[in-house]
């Protein structure tokens, strides 16, 4: 029985994962959850086995400092802590990082990827919602040197990816009934996830995202429909077997057999990743063009859920404790 | 004043076409509506200046003979007489095209494309809905001889797209909070109609479509994600001179200034197409890649109001009666 | 051809208005709309016909008083000039009415009942929403005198009744999949709008509402559900030609016929409100307990269509011009 | 470790079940699950432990007497031995009730009023949705002697309650965007159960229910809005107190303290019923009119939750395993 401290419960993200861990608690699960506040909790550190930090982007920073020099576990859902060069993150969120000296020490917990590492660490940069579907959708092609150098990312988002916000584009009257795309070429914050990711997973790479999000009038998942090329000679059935080995024995990722799209409602309310290979021309059923459909939970799979699944994974337990 | 018929008039196509006829009316535009069955419409053909057929695919021919041997106006909203190509339709839907000979005798009814054509043609072919997005969305790249051979089409549709019918995957609890990809690697009817205007409209071209529909959880509204590239040397505001001048004086061609995307919203219960033009790349800002977003009301600017607007310029009378 | 005026117009009920009278317009309707501000707008009251002000409650007051000074004609669709007792406003309102003085020039512009006073007023107070859905579902009764003294509303509203704001209840991921009972147990301000209309219709009567509005998760559209008791000997039939009779000829009252209820379908996107009367009990098929359904679009019926159909009135064109 | 079966597993409320049940399952709760058509159930019923049957009305009595006759626990979602008596059930539901020797067997699981019956229960009718919210909102009321005679239910439920269905009112273009007031005016079924329950709580009575259900565009969750008064000297604390009493460790029974409203939101996705209770008009805030809200999931508290609940309490393990 592990104790839990969350920073930031009243956004949708730290409500989803107080609702996660009282249903685990409730089963004998390792968690518990005293509501502290930030000031609270940092005096009280000692007191539970790992902080879940549910904050705003920049808001991070600082308390993570302050728990990491306590020792206890920290999983931060911000995106202070995902990217491993600080100039980077001053080139995709403004400001300079003001704790460049621990973003070695951090994991980047994207638990299908980088398992390995997440057993035993301390601190656990959760990632993004839009780079999860991505990554996963992808890092099979990408590992087995398949990727073709340009992706277009076609994603589409439910609302609650923007947060628990009151501006009027995420009103109910202005969103409904409507399909906004947004930040279309803007180069989004989420691009650098992929890159840093993608681009390390086989020697060096420099692949070129284009990536459209949309708004989505639902309230939660997302779904990713990317546009890639393999090289010639490389079959659908090849790559069908590629994913299935990689994926072999993981618990979260949903693989659908051929001619079944991914949609939203495979992942809704679930911590999986259901993802779909299509060829995108029938009258060329060996490509070398592909549509890849990931969809996950923003949520569960995109936030909350993969939290629990690395703080699960960080302290050798049972990885889909509370998420089944 | 005009008077017209409409055979099919209970789905969702014919029964916003009756309403946009009854708001002319009203307003002394020039239309009259007896609701006559389709039996009865041959019999009083000769009473009524133009026959709407709002009726299923491949349910079309033999009335379309029947009415074209009266010498009445025929304004088909179906598929049956979209594609010149006898071979075509068969290949796309699968059967037979029963009246190849009257073929020749239609006008594909894509109003800012062919308009020199509508006006006075008799026998009218009404494009499908996502065509007419997608084929607005690149007409000044293709006259130009600026697009690229590869378009990747990202669509998403509203349900009425689907028309009014009780299958499963239509009814409020699947289709609700959800987003579906489907016919995704499957050659899909529409892109026939993409090829047949954008492959002939500068010389002869063989563009190659990756189009992805998804059903999307709102009642009406088309939205296309359109990834493209261009030449060397094409600039972004060469791009928007060429779409300003294409469609300079158009009245539902609604241009967006730059830093701004088309959405549903822009153009829902209306007969507009809004489209917007963004570089992928913020780091390229001229090229070669651009994401030209086109949406359209399915029921409106997608049929009906489309239908409208073929009927207007059909007898010479201003386009946009009824329609504003 | 008349000209227009508009405060307020980017709000939902502003936008619509504009658009109702775009269509007009364009028609040959009596309409022009130069956007212009309140300060402006007060400088060039000569030049339009009618101004309709748009704004928040207790806004509208000092801008009334400026108009009418002007002579120019007035629709208001704010709260502030529809109750006739300045004691009843700051008893709902909670704040001194500081125009008093023209309280008494105020027509109550709703339309099917005072049709008579607004032909030719120069001063309308376009009523409330919910009341209109209320009263024009009641008036047969209270005037027949055939109305229970206890009467219980169980309203509900799209979201767009809110006006456009950002409160985080109206926010999509707090409104969609959810139905929010408020107010329940509070005098809503808009029973003072209920009882001024029915205590009067037929002598002095006191009615007792309970009414309990709820926000429900569509952008437009009132239903209310109306719980009444009629007199011992008043059957269901009597009751049917007592509102056949009342609403003869009205061109946006749409009673339904027995067996059918209504539904916001019925009216959304037009200036009608749909009536359905039906015995609470079909054990007691003649009462004397009966279910009166109510609906209209908010922001037509309910607001903007009902102020063109007040100005049409109150300058004797015809009253459905640019409403059908 | 408990077996159980499940008949009409692909239906809304079967796919529910499973679900609730693989959660339990995977927390080492009392489920197991293979999804066996009805016959070889039948010849199964040995290996399981309890038998749910969601299959559609009428459907379920021939299956009951089957597995009845083999002694395997029987959990009921139909409304087939709801009703005690066989007159009832021929006059709601149109036919003869071909079991009538069973219905003294069953025990009506309505767990929070029937609790001590369902203890070692056999055979079990799962109670239904609209009804449930009913009678727990009332039931404190009803048992203190306290209910107005006449009671005024105004519930909304969403599409997911009409079951897994194809017909055109529930496809998502008429659903969405629109609210549907349905049966009002009939003796609606579910009538049935409120009489069962609440005219027998308190000796006998007979209160008398106007019942009218709204088609709701949400997916689950169902809202009862309860227009009831109580005896002269019944304060609004006495009727709190009392329903803090009547329901003191309820671990599903959510009371919302004074000034909160009951919503869908408070109950989605749990077992949960949650209760308001607020004076009908504050101008007289003890009475005699008040307004119950009582809302829960359809789909878990209003079916598969309960069912699991009825389980649990007859073969005498915690209440809530599984359901938290």
């Amino acid at each position: 029985m592990y104790k839990a401290g969350i920073a930031g419960a009243t956004g949708y993200t730290g409500f989803e994962l107080v609702q996660l861990i009282q249903r685990s608690e409730v089963h004998a699960a390792p968690w518990d959850y005293p509501l502290i506040s930030l000031q609270e909790g940092m005096a009280r550190a000692g007191e539970v086995d790992v902080v879940f930090l549910c904050l705003p982007h920049a808001a991070s920073i600082e308390p993570v400092r302050a728990f990491q020099a306590t020792g206890v576990r920290v999983v931060d859902l911000s995106a202070d802590f995902r990217l491993a060069d600080p100039a980077a993150y001053q080139r995709w969120y403004g400001v300079a990082h003001t704790a460049p000296d621990l973003l070695p020490q951090f994991v980047y917990g994207l638990c299908e990827i980088n398992r390995a590492q997440i057993k035993g660490a301390r601190l656990i940069a959760n990632p993004g919602c839009y780079p999860t579907s991505v990554n996963l959708g992808l890092y099979p092609l990408a590992k087995a040197g398949w990727l073709s150098d340009q992706v277009i990312v076609d994603s589409k988002s439910g609302v609650s990816g923007a947060g628990r916000q009151t501006k009027l584009q995420y009103s109910f009257v202005e969103a409904n009934e409507n399909l906004t795309p947004y930040n279309v070429g803007v180069r989004h914050r989420h691009i650098a996830e992929m890159e840093q990711v993608l681009n390390r997973v086989n020697g060096q790479h420099t692949y070129r995202f284009i990536f459209s999000p949309h708004l989505l009038p639902v309230n939660r998942g997302i779904l990713s429909t990317i546009y890639i090329s393999v090289p010639q000679g490389v079959t659908e059935q090849m790559i069908r077997d590629l994913y299935a080995e990689t994926y072999a024995g993981e618990p979260f990722i949903h693989l659908l057999p051929a001619g079944q799209i991914a949609s939203l409602r495979h992942t809704a309310y679930t911590n999986r990743c259901a993802i779909s290979i299509t060829p995108a021309d029938p009258a060329q059923p060996d490509g070398p063009d592909y549509i890849i459909v990931a969809t996950l939970d923003n949520l569960i799979k995109g936030a909350s859920g993969q939290a629990i699944q690395n703080f699960n994974l960080s302290v050798g337990i049972d990885e889909t404790l509370g998420l089944l």
